[in-house]
């Protein structure tokens, strides 16, 4: 980054951090030169770049003015799907998302994966490779079914933040997230039976439930709060639900977090009906706030919750290492493991515990916090900046994706296949329901560094669902309103 | 090993490969000293340790003799299963097997764990520990669903010496054979169908299919020319068979190599009834002849074999690297590898991949072939020493275990409980049997060094075995005569 640059992105920060209203006259040229050491024609070529972002106006013989702001788009209002269970389809969208990782000139805004070329991870590396010196033969035996002790260890450690009390003993070591949720369905449903998940929600966990011949009832959730209780408490009454899955901190796609007393009330509703909880934490620790967001399983006490996580996006989903605490469905659990894959892969297991071990970890997250959280600021801003108003946009409490909901006959579907010829991939809605509902949504990923690739895309973005917008019938008023007025107190968690 | 512990092996195994006869006498002490050029005394040790293997006898005056030898025990009848589909038991025995790889001092003969010690890993440790210095983003990054793509084109390669003509695009990377023969049990079938298996069959395949609410149909398996196929033919005009799963070459747990035409019959009658064959290749690396066995997936014309396979028992089960070709199946495989854990941890495939590439593959395999095989003759003969007569032991045509079969009213279980004290664990028949049937077999392994310990193993096993033979009611004559007056015809493969 040259002077110039770093200058801009000084500015646009304050901008941003609204240091500098909207409408108020920057600093002169000359003030900034000697307030930053710089050179006069430093400060213009900063000036210039701000406003060719469109940040700053200049006024011929005033100075250069901050741009009147766009108000920040409204949050998705409440979602609205189907209310009965449903088959899940949608596999070939998900082989689509898949197969674009293939693609290394693709910009994957629709990926969910993190950025794994933090400093902090270094060390990992190291641990690998020592590992491989070392030549201890746990790395090449079987691993015993439940997992690498010392890992089971350090995880149950780590819950302790999100206020579980739970012993290595209770943990189960699994191939990712994904693994851990996969036989956790296994264990405590049978093929036709019904299980609520969030709308939208995940499309691994969907595609398992497609997997094992389980229907969804797709609840409504707001994309502040979370799942619906009251939607929920309705489909309980009307359908035998055997489990919920919910992803209640930093969720995926809709990076809220839900409050306490809705955890609280989400747990009392599943005692009530008596299912399982299928509690999805793999973002958990990249919320923004400190201390973490607590776990629906930190209140469980007859064992109804099954926690899944992973290191996959704290650490890097190469690696594979998640768990499952299952509580009361341990055994079936753990037999579901068994014929899933036998035991997990020793070596990974024991980098990431040494890792732990030697205190990388908890700097690790510390700073991919912030990073996201910087990350996000600017995405927001460019999306802001470059997608067309009438627009929803989720704001996420940690995680890093956000979600943007269209008009409803908008179709991302198409947007995406118009959008391979600029090598760039979204996650289109639909991937994020059962019925197929949110072909008006996407999902964006800004977990890369944010570079001019980045904002090139979001232009070809922006203008391509300003074009499609523009084909659309016009945004219901009603709805436009319901979205801006609504006032979106976020409850103590 | 000393200088008498060297001649005294070299001693038996001449006695083994029948060059001292039984009954014959042995070369004087001073004549073994000048053709040795070793001292008196050292023959003499040596003697007198074959003499206390009681595989030679003094005769004062006369010198030694080769004691005459007991007939080796035969190899077990065509088993007799339940002959109907059964669902599944066997798990809290299946638990014990892997919870005895928590215990360090136990000595594993029931494991499938193979030899790691072998020099010719060795250049795996430097992989790895590179992979680790090297720092390439795609160990840490998600892998694409179908594998490591240089891995994939690898095992294509290594296919063609079981006779496969297949591609790279062809083969999905699993999470071990285990995650291979699990998706493709679960790509074909539905909860309430029916497959066929080889009886005794491998635990895992069986607790799969439990876990998936499938039936089993377990069918008369010879322990020289595999699954009959008369029997099976009988079960596929009775029952509604989907799939047959096999583990035709170097089986688990009977050794056998099925013939030729006998694979290319059950492809025959496969088709004939349109049933899929799932056939489980993961020990036919390791078939003591070479070239190795061909696949029945070899033949297969109209994609209806699912080859698994794994490095797990040729390079290293920590590993978890596996694969299966799933032929027609591919779609609905892919989906269901997807749905149980995503993507494969991409380290250990970068690391196998670079381990084929470099050349280390063949010159271990033919390593761990010839060493397994003399495994095998130390084990059978000191397992001809120590058990009673009466019982049949197969003869592996490749792998590392063997299957002892007791008569009829023994209890394996109540063994193993019992020489739990003894810090010995054997995997017991049932395991491998649908309906608990097999109590009064057992499967041993061979595959790690013979040491005294394991001696004494097999002392203690052979003694409880007798002890227990003693109160079981005696051998049927039948029995015994239709064992070894068998005359057991390999058929060309």
């Amino acid at each position: 980054m040259t002077r110039y640059q770093r200058l801009a992105e000084l500015l646009a920060q304050r901008i941003e951090q609204g240091l500098y209203q909207p409408g108020e006259r920057l600093p002169s040229v000359r003030l900034l030169s000697g307030e930053h050491g710089v050179s006069i024609s430093t400060v213009q070529q900063a000036y210039h770049l701000l406003e060719e972002k469109q940040l700053i106006t200049p006024q011929p013989r005033s100075g250069y003015f901050v741009t009147p702001r766009k108000a920040a788009p409204p949050v998705p209002p409440l979602t609205r799907p189907v209310q009965r269970p449903v088959e899940i389809t949608q596999w070939d969208a998900v082989m689509d998302l898949l197969n674009a990782r293939l693609d290394d000139d693709m910009l994957q805004l629709g990926s969910g994966m993190p950025n794994i070329d933090a400093v902090t991870l270094k060390p990992l590396w190291k641990i690998i490779s020592r590992l491989g010196q070392q030549q201890d033969p746990r790395l090449f035996s079987y691993d015993n079914l439940y997992g690498v002790p010392e890992l089971r260890e350090q995880i149950a450690r780590l819950m302790i933040d999100s206020g579980c009390q739970v012993t290595a003993d209770e943990v189960v070591i699994t191939t990712g997230c994904h693994e851990a949720l996969s036989v956790s369905i296994r264990a405590i449903c049978q093929p036709g039976d019904i299980i609520a998940v969030e709308s939208p929600a995940f499309h691994g966990t969907m595609q398992t439930l497609r997997g094992f011949g389980i229907r969804a009832i797709e609840i409504p959730t707001d994309s502040v709060t979370g799942i619906s209780l009251e939607a929920l408490e309705l489909a309980f009454e009307q359908w035998p639900i055997n489990a919920v899955v919910v992803v209640p901190n930093c969720n995926n796609p809709m990076g809220f977090v839900m409050p306490l007393q809705r955890k609280q009330a989400l747990l009392a509703l599943a005692q009530r009906f008596d299912a399982a909880i299928i509690e999805d934490d793999v973002y958990g620790e990249l919320a923004f706030d400190y201390p973490r967001p607590v776990t629906i399983k930190s209140m469980d006490l007859d064992g109804r919750v099954l926690l899944c996580s992973s290191f996959s996006k704290t650490l890097a989903p190469g690696l594979r290492v998640g768990w499952v605490v299952p509580g009361r469905y341990f055994d079936r659990v753990l037999h579901m493991k068994y014929i899933s894959t036998g035991s997990t892969v020793t070596q990974t297991q024991m980098a990431v515990a040494a890792f732990i071990r030697q205190g990388h970890y908890q700097p690790h997250l510390r700073r991919m916090r912030s990073y996201y959280q910087r990350n996000l600021e600017t995405f927001t801003r460019q999306v802001r900046h470059h997608f067309p108003c009438g627009i929803c946009v989720t704001r996420p409490q940690g995680g890093f994706v956000i979600w943007v909901e269209l008009p409803e006959p908008f179709d991302a579907l198409r947007l995406n296949q118009e959008l391979r010829a600029s090598h760039i991939q979204i996650a289109v809605g639909s991937l994020f329901s059962a019925s197929g509902k949110y072909r008006n949504c996407l999902r964006l990923s800004y977990a890369q560094s944010f570079t001019e690739k980045t904002e090139r895309a979001l232009e070809v973005l922006g203008a391509a669902v300003e074009r499609a917008m523009i084909c659309c019938a016009p945004v219901s008023a009603v709805h436009q309103e319901e979205g801006e007025g609504r006032v979106r107190e976020r409850e103590e968690n």
